[in-house]
């Protein structure tokens, strides 16, 4: 039934069912996580190969040099031309790193915080202000690092096809104080989109009042499909070389949802300026990353079809999942028109959107009855919901059981307070 | 025969001699490298289980945590304890992290110059200048971060029993600009020394001039001693505690030189507060360290007493190179009186002093013989040696058989360019 063609008498009737129905939720006494983007046991499974490789004494690079000593700031060459491949990168512009992508992204602005970018007058901390554009919503860990580095933040709508590009580009032209822009091109998070690829030439191309403007290009989910294929990365070292802005994108990616979210390896691609520059204050942080580990996934893949394939797998236990998922919130919320939501072909999320103004009630309800949800606010800069509407699902890591028990939950707690939030409307 | 008895005909003719010597030093067209602290490939072997470990599923903790996922940004209890009790702290204090404890000196440092320490006013870029102490010789690449990070630095002579300390607490107590001290407690780099107790007791408790002054104790070689047992890590967190400096001591370790320099675990182990305030900036960089490798290092090791037990191992592939190296020195240099040198009971170095104004020369004649030495002034800040005085041997990394050949050439181009220097010296 549409929630909105209720009589008061109908929405007030509903919510007593919703509220027996919610009693019975709470009294179920659930126990359940949906807050974050984790690998399940049986997807971390799929990768115990690496638990006992490289194995013997098989040390060696195909280059003949010895992983388990120091050296090679740049990681090793075999692995760095799988995800060169994968990354759409050349692979002279990539480096192999350490086990979290997040790591990279906090040490570039802080890099860049401390030392000014290649493109930079001075160190960014010696500027009045320096401000970011965050697509909202967006990814919380994102927007935690350059609020802890005191970057000023500028929400920006994330549209099906991107950011509101027409808007970005407006920004950046006008405002010398932005200086970066986060973005997750390939089933972004939460809401899974795609960046269409006139979105993203834009985005490469926009003319930027500040010379040192850059792209922190999070390309976490590239291969991370459900469905056939993922789409193609495209080249946008090339495309923003071309537009006379080689330096402008930062490229990062990582294996921490290929292999082990804790174990994995980590990627950074940029223009060979940026890279030297990167090396220059990597160079001073770190004696080389841990190479041993990266010669273990090198081998585990074998090549960028073994990434491919392996993702395959992935795809066979998640999409059931997001299957479950999207069916619940159609089953359930399809008539209500109290909510909408996105129906991703990758990614780790599903983007929840309620009636305005009662995400947070939602999210208390479900902690209330058990069901653990991403902190309200947490999609947007500051952990601040304009609307409070934006909910997002991380179906992943629970079972496919425990899942079902916590999205109809979900559902309910959606229903019940869109029922208390339309009452108190008509009442007022 | 000791050199500054000679007469100017004598020496002249010790001169022509070691011309002699060099031109077939050179000419014999030795490549090898005596320039880091790198272990060798036997050395590294000890370690080789570690290339199946975990093995098979062997994938949780003690207490039954899956290794393979984010989370746990402490490290793994198992790990911690081992290493606490290594380093003489107490393991709710202690930290494991990723395979570089230069990262966590680099990152403290970092965090300290965008957000201040839990002590400071303001982040410590608001200030006009940050100065730290450099005890010197002393390593180069803590010099290289508070040099890329803009720090002052001021070399304050280490002595045999640590850095003269009458000058540290008088500069610390008077210059409130003075944030740091970097320190080496045992077996120091490069000069192979351990701190006195009082040295640290006197570190640790010394008033000073600037209320979030801190100490870098950068333990690298603990437990990496060439005699019978290492010295006890002293209690320096509780010393400072006791003396009202709870938060002075910031306490680094590694296995970098235990297990794989390119594949270990670090640790960073300090005063609560210190530690909430790293975590709070540190879990905005990483969802928690490589948990997979620090299982490995947990079944590898075993305990606190399978640490030491493997560093035996290593002692006894490194005790004859550090004889070797004492012993040409000897021969070669004893009764030259132009050379004196340390004689390390653990480490990585031996430190060597020549006749002043003649270090960079012998490091030149060395490369143009093929020997590579640790580049000329490294050992001091900004790379300026003011006495030209230090080379830093690191006998380590290269076989037996090359560090004689290049502990030779080595004394060859000491001895030549100290006939040189004096006969200068006479005719001037």
């Amino acid at each position: 039934m549409n929630f909105h063609a209720l009589s008061v008498d109908q929405l007030s009737s509903a919510r007593d069912d919703l509220q027996d129905l919610y009693r019975a939720l709470r009294d179920a006494g659930l126990s359940l996580d949906l807050t974050r983007g984790k690998p399940a046991v049986d997807q971390l499974d799929l990768s115990n190969e690496l638990l006992s490789l490289p194995g013997g004494d098989d040390y060696r690079t195909a280059t003949g040099a010895d992983t388990r000593n120091y050296g090679m700031g740049d990681g090793i060459p075999e692995l760095r031309e799988i995800f060169a491949e994968i990354l759409g990168v050349p692979v002279a512009n990539l480096v192999a790193a350490g086990n979290s992508s997040l790591e990279l992204m906090h040490d570039v602005v802080s890099f860049a915080m401390l030392h000014g970018t290649v493109d930079s007058d001075r160190p960014w901390v010696r500027d009045e202000k320096v401000t970011f554009l965050c697509p909202a919503p967006g990814y919380d860990r994102h927007f935690a690092i350059t609020e802890d580095l005191g970057v000023e933040m500028i929400a920006v709508p994330m549209l099906p096809n991107g950011p509101d590009v027409d808007l970005c580009a407006q920004l950046v032209a006008d405002d010398p104080t932005i200086k970066g822009l986060w973005a997750v091109p390939t089933y972004s998070n939460p809401t899974g989109i795609t960046f269409a690829e006139d979105v993203v030439e834009r985005l490469m191309t926009m003319p930027a009042a500040a010379p040192d403007f850059r792209v922190f290009w999070d390309n976490a989910y590239v291969v991370h499909t459900i469905v056939d294929a993922a789409p193609p990365a495209l080249p946008v070292l090339q495309i923003a070389d071309e537009a006379g802005h080689p330096n402008r994108p930062f490229v990062f990616g990582s294996t921490s949802k290929i292999t082990f979210a804790g174990g994995g390896i980590s990627f950074f691609a940029s223009s060979t300026d940026n890279l030297d520059w990167f090396r220059s204050h990597m160079s001073k942080r770190t004696i080389g990353p841990d190479k041993v580990n990266q010669l273990r996934h090198a081998k585990f893949f074998g090549d960028a079809d073994g990434v491919r394939a392996h993702m395959r797998k992935h795809a066979d236990l998640l999409a059931p999942k997001f299957r479950l998922v999207l069916d619940i919130l159609d089953d359930r919320l399809g008539d209500s028109k109290v909510a909408s939501w996105t129906e991703p072909e990758g990614g780790y999320f599903v983007s929840l959107d309620v009636i305005d103004g009662t995400a947070a009630k939602v999210i208390e309800l479900a902690a209330d009855a058990g069901i653990a949800l991403t902190a309200a606010g947490s999609t947007y800069p500051y952990k601040k919901d304009p609307y409070d509407r934006n909910i997002r699902l991380a179906p992943t890591f629970v079972e496919i059981d425990d899942l079902r028990s916590a999205m109809d939950g979900v559902a309910t707690c959606v229903l019940l307070a869109a029922a208390d939030a339309l009452l108190a409307d008509q009442n007022s």
